[in-house]
């Protein structure tokens, strides 16, 4: 059960951006202009680091979560698997390996990124854009993991919600329904 | 050097914010909001909050301009000091302890949070929305701090700096000023 009074049947980061509605104007703008945003890095490539840096900072809610979004917008569940094992073997381009080398580290601390490490993401063809946008996406991710876990929220296990709530935020993505959520119903119609 | 091509003279998380004005806006919003809007927490306080967690992530930067925001707001450097030391026997409410403990957790986890940790808090009078905003703060800085620090950007060492800086913040808050910055007048202004 959440350490604050969120309404019920709104889990994980959903309950928390109805909590306070002010401060997840911004939050949902942010993640809006980011990951479904124009960019060079496509929007699976983007929902694949929000899902590495979920896994890494062990957010079950939103690793599930992006996973699957990036699964949906990959079309190959095979993709995020296999970051999470191993970013040198999985099947994605060089550059994007580069930049979520880049993203691994700073989900530890921006301190452990390297010249190094950005002259490599460089040579494999990555933009100054798709560098600042690999660390603002790793840093906006270690705010969503700490925000959802720091205060205990609610976290489906049903693989099937995941699945339901990619098919709303991969097409639709993340500024806020016209009339929010509905409690238990948006639960259940998730679902 | 910062790892991308930001503006001369734009220290710290200056130059990241005039370098993607369409994702600064609603950083600079929900830093407005959470640091400067209406809270039961003063804004010294939230001030503190964010030194203390830049500070555990060793973010110079960051720290100590929120350090400077901090001292200039609580009226005494004392404060910010003792709170890095150790919070229990720094001068500051009851309360306060409480909250700083749980933002000192959430820096290293949302999962290190226990019931425990929240219910000590509320035997001390914080409520649900000042728990909320402690750990939303928290991980707002962990952002920051890991963009600062993740593209390398420049730190000022004079002092001189970060006091300036802190007249303008403590006062005027996080949004973008009218014109922007311009460069190196811009540091030479605060300096």
């Amino acid at each position: 059960m959440a350490y604050i009074d969120v309404e019920d049947g709104l889990p994980g980061i959903t309950g928390l951006l109805e909590y306070r509605l002010d401060s997840a104007k911004p939050i949902r703008e942010l993640t809006q202009i980011l990951l479904r945003g124009a960019s060079s890095l496509n929007e699976g490539e983007r929902e694949l680091i929000a899902a590495l840096v979920s896994h890494k900072n062990e957010c079950v809610f939103c690793s599930s979560a992006h996973t699957a979004a990036a699964n949906l917008l990959t079309g190959d569940s095979g993709i995020s698997a296999a970051i999470k094992e191993d970013i040198d073997s999985a099947p994605i381009s060089a550059k994007m390996k580069a930049l979520l080398k880049i993203a691994s580290k700073v989900q530890e601390s921006g301190l452990s990124v390297t010249e190094d490490d950005v002259e490599k993401a460089r040579k494999k063809g990555a933009t100054d854009k798709e560098i600042h946008d690999t660390v603002l996406i790793t840093g906006l991710f270690c705010l969503y993991n700490r925000y959802v876990d720091g205060l205990n929220t609610w976290t489906p296990e049903n693989p099937k919600y995941y699945k339901s709530l990619a098919r709303r935020i991969g097409p639709k993505g993340y500024l806020r329904p016209p009339n929010g959520y509905e409690g238990k119903k948006y639960y259940k119609e998730e679902d």
